[in-house]
């Protein structure tokens, strides 16, 4: 036995199914409203943790209409203390600063401490994920919820704090239970089961890596793969093609990071994969000391719906308004269709400052560089339908990205390449 | 190479040198408390990690007045933000419970956010553990730090939640490494080198139990050791003696649990401990079919001290009170000294109602009933220093721990054997 | 990095590469006979290491006529050295039992020396098991190369010692490396992919277990599939469909062994298998008190093949003959098919007075008894060639295998049931 | 658990256990000549191992002149067949080689067969390993068990082909259970204790590599210590000292190997190390781009007594004679024992033609060039006696070390350095 790797979690099981023997003597069904009351307030430490794991168990259980009276429930009954808060706000008005710090104490929310708390149960953190991502569906419906989800993103901030990720390289030495969920959470170019899977990991000239949360042990929160290259490509096509020559890796000059997928649907708006790359950078220059250029492979899924919607001249000149027509249209079209991409992915702002495009907010955020834009590079069904086949390169270069990112996040500057100015200098 | 195992930390830490870079172009030398300004609100994250690292670093070199200083820094200057607060605090009054959240997340100190970003950089967590570890002992002279404290208290009860933690066997398979920590941070029965280290954790019938947190790998939080026997033990010396017969595990039916030790003064009262020996009582049970008793041989450490102060004959008696006197003048006595300690345990409350001795309050509150009381059990200079050599059997009985648990925490009861009861009955 | 998991053999390999820069100069392409006189008469061991990598290397690229000329080469020139041995002859005539020996040393083949020094390449072991699958190749078709097999099966049989041999479960935490060893060494029910694999080694009540040397670390040796049942099964159809209620480990009283696989081809006649039943037998029983019955579920591959070639009325009486006739014209028929079945196996022997069908000498020799004969019991097409769809259980019992095995292997005599007993007398 | 770790030999053990109990049956203690007979000849492999086990733990007990017996017995009564290998010998005479083969098979001694079962055993490899040990200390006393000896040899050379063996680093990090080999087998500067053996494995400028065999997991079988240094050192004391300056790695140029201990006595002339060195030049240079001279820090232990027994004035000149006499007394001499000390390891030769320093021979044999002589090196009372604390530098070059080799072990040439040259023309 490896002392200890699923020691706690068998024990802690076992404590709990037992303490569960108290809670069933009174014969009568878990209400999980009560459950949580006793969680909050009860003493003992083994009835907790059965308490705890009961209410995981019947959460999983509950219909839709269920889930949502138990969110309500516990966005209206486990919020703030109002006497103990009242009683900290009348104390605080006059004092001093270190005495308004009861306040924070004093106004904490009790669905924290019942978060706490269920997290204590076996396995319960990553149920509480899961209870997260239902909570975030039902809070596009309704932004009331929002309260209590901030509660959830509070502590999984906490949690998941970058000094908790592990760095790993997926290959294929790693165990099956890993693998079959990076084909499962996938979700920028599809793998199609394990042999294309086996060519994305086990094929020298390519590397997945990702970070992982001890406490969601087999369970990925976010992966980047990566091929080596000679030349910085610009058709994902050649990427992902199933027979193609190897690159011995010590002769390739070029990492490219091809597909980036989130895993964890539950832990969104929790920032602690934007340092993936870089630290994948760092890892490929120990590894191989002739890689010299770090770019992505990025679809551009906003461009097609955007270059619609134009109707300003000043945004989109005539010619390339009448472009977006042939295309839509099937025609051929010159330089126009990346000169259309340039001025979405430079110009086009959201009301924030920040690039409008989903995937250009996280590479210029991260300080990287708008590169190339590849015409044809995506012949998918999904490719055509967001960007007309469009991809473009975004360049990571570790001694710049501070200053590009600084320049990006304080006034929106999108730094880009010659070739990109040029396009959007066209007339 | 296994991936990830220490990739982590070796990339944060050539990303944080890389940053470092830019922090010392000014040529001036760092500011601790300007920096954790620039923490708090830089935005750059590879400067952000580069600026925790060199906190960190800084911290460690900072003599005792300088550490007050920083402190104090923190607790005054990065408390709660009075505008955002009497901001929330205004539009609080009057609204309904949800918008009541709000003020949690104004009212928090700024404190808490820079501890969770000193947390990222590389071993972040154990050299907050140890500022923690200061804290303490500026907080014995000084209780205006106790809102400072609060905050560490506050992230560290969350970083440590039980969820995290990894309970593992220590033995002689055991890395040096962690070897070497049990050796220092042995509390009760001091470990006189590897030796004796060996003896404890390398011999059939003796067990060492502890439990980990992944961020801080090879440190334990707190461990027990367990001796195997073939009866319930009243002499700590026969358990430690360097030569004795080893009884053969399959036919052991007790366990002791003859040494408890809190390994991180910085985590003070985080109380993820109350849970090691009953996940211990699991994994014996599981591992040896035969074991149906599982006590503690324990010391009384405030005994002595506690029976000295005693004035009133109704605490008491007169004989007691004599016996007392010969115990001092080194006299032997009979019983007596038994009886002393059961009135000591059992009926010397705490303000709070629960035990006045310390050990006594921890498996009292784990729920453990009092079972023997043991004279000439610990004749080493600490063991008669505290307890003229008294010492007395814990007992842990999962089926009754709850039970027992709730009795003593509702009303300070303290369960006790059918013997210790006759000794508080003695006249 | 864990040190040395990979260690050894990158550096030997490099130490090779170096080595083989010596051989190359000479410009001309190397002559795997003339590596291999080297290689047993060298004495650098740098440039020995490398001229076994060579010829391992040279090894796979020969077509098959010049792999039969080196075994050829191996078999007539690497053979007994003739002078040492006569000299050695001459001397041992008239000595004591001591000097004897000398003879045996004397008269080792140098074929021998020469493999154990192309082992010390890097992955070397792996390439002679695929060396001597080829040997073994050619020797079904010239019987004279059985003088240099069994130099491979002498060293395969030392180095295969079942004290190096690790017995490993193998489930959904295994490395895909592995696993897709399993799905392509899996003999007698094909794994149709990653999903079926899925379901034979992540269902909570199968298991897989498989037998791995050191020196070929992903490759299994053998393997076993269990299935945990609550009766004894006459039927692999259901136990190898894709939708099946799963049966609680904890209440399951049988374990089957439906699957049984040799994975190595270039190891055939080295049984280090013969004891992986037995094995697994005590870790099923360890892990799961309830279990009671160790039986396989068994194809019986020759009965068919056996039952159409008897013309002799002892062995199969008249109706019994009718029966197969029946049978062939896919007629159905009565018990007659078990009643052949119990014939073929307990009654005809082999040359060597063990029985005639494959499966049925493996359990027996392992000391089984033939417990249950099924028809209908494979309706694959392989089942129903080889025996009209009909499978067995063999019955392994700790306490009474060692007594059945020396029954079965002095006197050739086949126990079994009381049931299959009365098929034998049935008129 | 991770499978397979220790299932193995656990299960071993019980099948064993189990087995044991069929032979206690008879009630008589275990006689180990007539359970050797019954090993050879059994059928039962249950019975086998268990067989082999009681033999090993009968072994154990044996007593000196028991010992003796047991292995008397074993080279008179299980040497080669007579029978069997006169009939081979008599159809061997007038017959090809292929046939000549058999005479191989007929010769083997039975011993050898009997080894072979004995390490099927659980924990075989290791008491067979020890079992040698004894044997080669009967052997000082009586070489006609040499032939016995030659078939332990043999198959140890076999099990322990290089290709099996696993380089590992030894670190703190490392068990317990390792470490305590490593200061038990330390040969040549003894370990001090656990702080000592603290400085040598954990310190930043130091390296400890050993080489492990599958079969005796945590028992190295020889191993290596390494000083990362600015400069090739010639004082032992600076390296073993206490407190000294670490070299950060990064600025070593010189790796120094200052300890080279063979672990198992009963493996003595199975020469698995002689690789050991070059290995870890290779990982060291792997790691380290910076080191660019591998030398070791070497006693020289036959120096002294050598140096007294000359009697030649060709081998030593006058003057050097009369520095001999003044070292004896204590007396300072200038370099002239230097020069004794290049004479000795450059030109005394052992009847095979090699050096007479048993150092001396085995770096020279693996191809180093004698580089530095120094006196006043050693001052340890071990160092005194043998060499009046002269220590020599051994210098490893990969590009060089097979050429070396070759002129050394083809002609006795000593490969040295200018400085060592100019010591043997010093007139």
């Amino acid at each position: 036995m490896t002392p200890g790797t699923n020691l706690l979690s068998d024990l802690v099981t076992r404590i709990a199914d037992a303490g569960r023997g108290l809670l069933s003597q009174s014969g009568t069904p878990p209400d999980i409203s009560k459950m949580c009351d006793t969680l909050l307030t009860g003493k003992g430490e083994a009835t907790g943790l059965a308490i705890a794991r009961a209410i995981l168990d019947q959460y999983k259980k509950l219909k839709p209409a269920e889930r949502l009276a138990f969110f309500t429930d516990l966005r209206d009954r486990f919020g703030v203390d109002r006497d103990a808060l009242d009683a900290a706000m009348a104390s605080a008005i006059d004092t001093g600063p270190a005495e308004l710090r009861q306040l924070h104490i004093a106004s904490e929310p009790r669905s924290q401490e019942l978060i706490r708390r269920l997290n204590r149960a076996p396995g319960g953190t990553s149920q509480l994920v899961a209870m997260r991502r239902d909570l975030l569906d039902i809070l596009k419906k309704d932004s009331s919820f929002k309260v209590l989800d901030a509660d959830f993103r509070h502590l999984f901030a906490s949690w998941f704090n970058r000094g908790f990720l592990e760095l790993k390289r997926v290959d294929w030495s790693t165990s099956a239970a890993v693998l079959e969920k990076i084909i499962q959470y996938e979700a920028v170019h599809e793998i199609a089961g394990w042999g294309d899977l086996r060519r994305r990991v086990a094929a020298t000239d390519r590397r997945l890596y990702g970070f992982f949360h001890p406490a969601l042990k087999d369970d990925p929160l976010i992966f980047v793969e990566v091929a080596l290259t000679v030349e910085i490509p610009g058709d994902i096509g050649k990427i992902l093609a199933e027979e193609r020559p190897e690159v011995p890796p010590k002769t390739a000059v070029v990492a490219v990071f091809y597909s980036i997928s989130n895993c964890q649907e539950g832990l969104r708006g929790i920032s602690f994969g934007n340092f993936l790359i870089k630290q994948v950078v760092e890892e490929l220059q120990s590894e191989f000391a002739n890689l010299k250029t770090f770019v992505t492979l990025s679809p551009v899924p906003g461009l097609r719906k955007w270059a619609l919607e134009q109707k300003n001249e000043e945004v989109l000149a005539p010619r390339l308004k009448s472009a977006v027509k042939r295309l839509e249209a099937g025609e051929a079209v010159g330089t126009e269709v990346s000169e259309i991409a340039a001025h979405y992915l430079v110009e086009a702002h959201a009301p924030d400052g920040g690039a409008v495009d989903p995937v250009a907010r996280f590479h210029l955020g991260n300080g990287a560089r708008l590169e190339n834009i590849h015409t044809g590079a995506d012949s998918s069904a999904r490719g055509r339908a967001g960007s007309w086949g469009v991809m473009v390169n975004y360049l990571y270069d570790l001694s710049t990205i501070e200053k590009n990112h600084e320049a990006y996040s304080n006034a929106g500057d999108v730094i880009t390449s010659t070739a990109v100015r040029r396009l959007l200098k066209a007339h």
